[in-house]
């Protein structure tokens, strides 16, 4: 689950109204362009007040898409160490995000993005502002080929996500963690930074 | 689409009638205990008009759950020509339903199996009946690791759906078809071809 400041966590209608002005915000307008003094008018509130609750403009989207982990962190702790364990090392913690108790929320994640055109939207901003942009920068990846590789990464992970935490298919849905991050791992690696003959235009 | 039999189309209501009761019985039975006979109780109707409508089981199963495609005639062309070619070939078959006229059917599907339980479950047996198990049969798949094998597959081609044609992330959306089939073609071959050292327990 993301993180909660260590506030108190304040008038319980006030916290889901601004939620809800961030959801319709973030859907219509994209994170760029959804201000925090805009979804504070949404909901009738202080912008300080959207701060004083979530923190940053980040925080407050992973809040109100229900995000079961912060891409942040978990980009953060892929990228830490040894390049040619970078795959292995993303579907280590994805997987160690996802059988815990942050699964759920990530299934009803998965489930309201697929839900409706609106929610759609929302979860594709999620991927390009939350995912796509950081992992680009964080993992050195070419600026010109790095988005389709992150996507490509990102199709087999919202389909590990699917076939085993939503569909629930065996017998993946139950095998051991380390099996799946010894077959998929080395896929991820690949996306991200083997040469991929025929994917990239010429230059 | 699954195609329909050369036959006039019946009572419309009829039909509906027939792939409504199909649907329950599926959902409820799963694909095996599920027979004609009771799908054609429920929907009050005699057996034989189940299948003058739509002939096997299986293909009444494909309209109940509006495929796109018909696994069999998937898995037959993938697996037919050289075996070194299977992912790349099975890539190609998929984005040529998917970005056709049955991708609208696809994404109907997709959102349907996430929408719900009842419809997740159906999916759940359209995976393991329509193409796990042929799948393992006509790759000439080990049975012991060959499930798991196809279950990294669908992990992979679901995961592609759901980027490609529901979420609809860019550059993934717009990426021209043979430079999918050069990205991940390789994946599903490895999948279903290669060793796969830490995946299977030891014998």
């Amino acid at each position: 689950m993301v993180r909660r400041t260590g506030r108190r966590p304040g008038n319980p209608d006030t916290r889901e109204a601004i939620l809800d002005a961030a959801r319709t915000a973030f859907a219509e307008k994209g994170y760029d362009g959804a201000s925090i003094r805009a979804i504070a008018a949404g909901a009738g509130v202080d912008p300080a007040l959207v701060h004083h609750y979530f923190g940053t403009k980040d925080k407050l989207f992973l809040a109100s898409m229900n995000s079961p982990m912060d891409p942040l962190q978990v980009i953060a702790e892929a990228t830490e160490g040894d390049r040619s364990e970078l795959g292995v090392r993303l579907v280590r913690t994805f997987l160690r995000i996802w059988d815990g108790p942050g699964g759920a929320a990530g299934v009803a994640m998965l489930r309201s993005a697929v839900g409706n055109e609106w929610a759609t939207k929302l979860f594709r901003e999620f991927i390009v502002t939350q995912i796509l942009r950081r992992a680009v920068a964080k993992a050195g990846l070419d600026p010109v080929q790095g988005r389709l590789r992150v996507t490509l990464v990102a199709s087999q992970l919202v389909g590990l996500a699917m076939a085993r935490y939503v569909i629930k298919v065996e017998p993946l849905a139950s095998a051991p963690p380390e099996a799946i991050v010894a077959a998929i791992g080395p896929t991820i690696q690949r996306y991200l930074t083997d040469d991929l003959p025929g994917v990239f235009p010429p230059e």
